[in-house]
């Protein structure tokens, strides 16, 4: 039985130690007031902040298919950073079927076009780099009987056992840009092992009836997670890769984080700020917010090395080279106004690293996951069986909209149809998830919502099954026990020059956790909870 | 000049980058709403949380007067562990002239009284400890002309000349229970020198007209501050002493923290636990509420072992046998209620090491720094004149304010008149300030708002002159810019056994910075900030 049941009042003694613990280890998302841009004029309200949602208990998750997901990375690193290499697979695959109908793509590419004519001068830096997030569900497969009750799959089992049960990793979406949760997913893990450590669970009882066994929760059990290391390591070698300033103006050269705006998620970012001074080589680090700010702060020097001039030196003081730009912003259609346009091609002109630039960004889209399904795409970028097998082997069936090809007309056939658009997903390219439309409500949308011309902009995504465990969650909206699913992510690192890879790693992982019966995963939206899976 | 000048927009800039770094640190607090007493109804409103005050910038404060106060420690941790092994001492000099005027005084030593008699058993243990916290401000010496303006001294100069300038450290309190402040004044210092070391002051300037000379502060002039480890390292060293469990039922030993129940001010307690649980040994640590709490998970065993049982263990499990008692709640006279004084006879009786024991504990009160100052005093509780004499430099005059002996009588002349009153302060013997009486507040309060019987519960003192200097500071009610006044506090433990030191060190230090027109200091009420000595 999981989750372990816990007697009133432990629960909110329970509570209690997690909110201490979120309380004191900044595990907070900031009140955001958008009436109050001064935080001086009224210090409490403008920063009190409140807890990111939590699961109270470690979710159970299968230890072979935790780790393999982390052999996976590597292999899905190189794939996108050849993906990236390789202009005309991503023109006609992915963004030529976007042009018409996604705006979001056609200004991404508009800003590629630019940067290859003579006009904007083409890219300041050969090197490219990723921190890429791959997101898995588990799958149970082999089961295609059209049930569509939720499977009950016993999580607690071996991988023997769950691979006769049939369960698979399998790829919800591939993140190439501003990938978040790292910080929150660390801390979260931290908790859980400490609650472990503390006893904070040994009064959970495993058997509801009578029996007086013992929580299941063991601190071997329970991985380490060491995101923001990994994070920053990630950053500092490419920092390394940059090297000395070129700049002779440049006192040092500095990582440069641009970030949104008002951002209620900064606990997400610093973290892998201060990690980067507390090195013992310090690796300078700043932030500058998208669009306006970035053009004031910076200017290229005559090799193109990105200047910028930090918001708290004094006049006429000297700026820092940015060796790295990590965008944390950018990554949403509207914050590409004519400033924002500015700023994505100022950071593209410069020899600064961008991660990423803007082939490695558009292969965030949907599209991308989609197009590797074609016959041949993954033999063609990957160099062994092996390694085709083990990716395709992550895949669910996913289709494009389009109203041209033959496949876009089966999807539509199955997208409009209620007797089996239960069984997908409809997508947009966009990233971040959150306008995804489920199931039932696809035909609906469809046909009632957006004109058939805007059809092209989705992919049409089989729905991953994922076996149901309980657990109890705790968010803005209380604490409550229910049947629950999980997402597992892993983040890659990978540098890469011209064809040539000169870093690929796995960096780090999070697991995010919702009640089964939602359909959207954001943590910071309220939806979902970061987690630690008890690997059985 | 000094602080430096901050050019807006600069210092919004600033304030968001403290802002952020209190809330990745978790250096805030907690809102307490008493009506909502189940966490788990809501999460958000119950917790949510602000920051707590800080400084801007870091405060000059004389290097060679920042050190001796450490040097000062083991000094006053020997004479406050001898002070409290005098039974007859402390009842002569402090308990029977509080007896008949202080209920908090006659609640301790009826305790200690039962603890002494055949019902109460005797006390448990034999080994004394103290966590101590000796606050000073600096004075200016040697200029008793009556002049009632604050002091314009030069704080950025060196130690000769600020003997010269006639500046000493003197005593505003010693405390012996529940010194608090330590974790966030660890924090504080932490975010000042990651201000320094980003370049974060680099803007500012300490020139105010035309030149452009940069700030002065460097990172080598900002202290570093280890007391988080300090304090866990303290009740570790403790917790070692104490030795393996007695009693066979025990899993374990482990830290008790007894606790205050709806404490906004957690944020310094954890730490201190986190730490503990965090050791390459880890010592076990619980928290547990004062009072009620305390009697239902606790027992006496056969020898007299603290038996505690965990709130989130198993029915029927088995308990840990606490090692040290570390008191966090017990301070104020309103928890000694009927459950108040069976808790504490409780921990007294068990062999468990109280940090701080009853006769420990009466050694906060004001009226043990007066009855230092008597004739040989001093000289009877510490073995060199060398020690003695760097004592008493740091003492400014007290006065008992009874109404029979001669200075008792002098003092309420002193008190009662508005020639004199203002360079005074009336203090009650309570732990922890906040109800002082100023200056020329003093005579209205004892003329009309008490009565005679009842002046006997204070003592007089010469209030402390301490140089100004400029700083801006960050509290709930915005940011100010204004002339402040600093208070060092220095962390020592010291353990004793029967007239013998085991252990006499000192473990940290805090400074708090308030407005110099504000008489109160305390931070968590408000009229305080953190603070880092920029050391000169």
């Amino acid at each position: 039985m999981y989750p372990p049941r816990t007697p009133e009042p432990l629960s909110d003694h329970l509570t209690t130690q997690i909110l201490n613990y979120q309380l004191t280890h900044g595990m907070h998302l900031k009140h955001i007031h958008p009436n109050q841009p001064q935080p001086s004029h009224n210090i409490t309200s403008s920063s009190s902040s409140y807890p990111i949602s939590t699961s109270i208990f470690p979710t159970p998750f299968p230890r072979a298919l935790f780790h393999h997901a982390h052999t996976l990375q590597p292999i899905y690193n190189e794939l996108y950073a050849r993906l990236s290499e390789n202009e005309s697979w991503l023109y006609n695959s992915v963004i030529k079927p976007l042009l018409p109908v996604d705006s979001f793509a056609r200004t991404l590419w508009e800003i590629h076009l630019r940067m290859k004519s003579k006009r904007g001068g083409g890219y300041g830096s050969d090197i490219s780099m990723g921190l890429f997030r791959s997101d898995y569900m588990l799958h149970v497969s082999g089961n295609d009987d059209g049930d569509q009750e939720e499977e009950e799959v016993e999580v607690g089992i071996s991988l023997e056992e769950s691979e006769n049960a049939g369960l698979r990793l399998k790829q919800v979406e591939f993140n190439t840009i501003a990938c978040a949760g790292g910080c929150h997913a660390k801390k979260v893990v931290d908790m859980h092992r400490y609650l472990t450590r503390t006893g904070a669970y040994d009064g959970s009882l495993s058997d509801a009836n009578g029996g007086e066994r013992k929580s299941p929760i063991k601190l071997s059990s329970l991985p380490t997670n060491e995101n923001i290391k990994g994070l920053a390591d990630s950053l500092a070698t490419a920092h390394d890769i940059y090297g000395p300033a070129r700049c002779d103006l440049a006192t040092k050269t500095g990582v440069l984080f641009i970030v949104q705006p008002d951002n209620f998620n900064v606990a997400d970012e610093l973290p892998i700020e201060y990690a980067l001074w507390d090195r013992d080589v310090p690796v300078p680090t700043y932030r500058v917010e998208w669009g306006e700010d970035v053009l004031e702060r910076t200017c290229l020097g005559g090799n193109r090395e990105l200047l910028f001039y930090p918001h708290l030196q004094g006049e006429g003081s000297r700026p820092v080279e940015v060796s790295v730009v990590y965008l944390r912003a950018g990554l949403e259609v509207h914050e590409y106004d004519a400033a924002g346009i500015e700023c994505r091609v100022r950071l593209e002109q410069s020899r600064a690293i961008k991660c990423p630039s803007v082939l490695g960004h558009v292969l965030t889209f949907k599209k991308v996951q989609q197009a590797l399904m074609g016959l041949g795409v993954l033999e063609r970028f990957l160099d062994s069986e092996e390694k085709v097998s083990v990716i395709r082997d992550t895949f669910v069936g996913m289709y494009p909209m389009d109203g041209d090809s033959e496949e876009g007309h089966y999807a539509r056939g199955l997208a409009t149809d209620h007797e089996t658009a239960w069984r997908y997903i409809l997508k947009p390219s966009l990233e971040g998830g959150g306008h995804n439309i489920y199931g039932e409500d696809i035909p609906g949308f469809l046909l009632g919502m957006i004109s058939e011309s805007e059809w092209g902009r989705y992919v049409l995504m089989e729905r991953i099954r994922s076996p149901v465990v309980g657990n109890v969650l705790m968010s803005r909206m209380g604490v409550e026990e229910s049947d629950v699913v999980s997402e597992l992510g892993v983040f890659g690192l990978c540098i890469w020059k011209k064809g040539e890879i000169l870093t690929n790693e796995t960096v780090g992982w999070s697991l995010k956790t919702k009640f089964a019966d939602v359909d959207e995963m954001s943590v910071v939206k309220g939806f979902g909870c970061f987690d630690t899976p008890l690997l059985v």
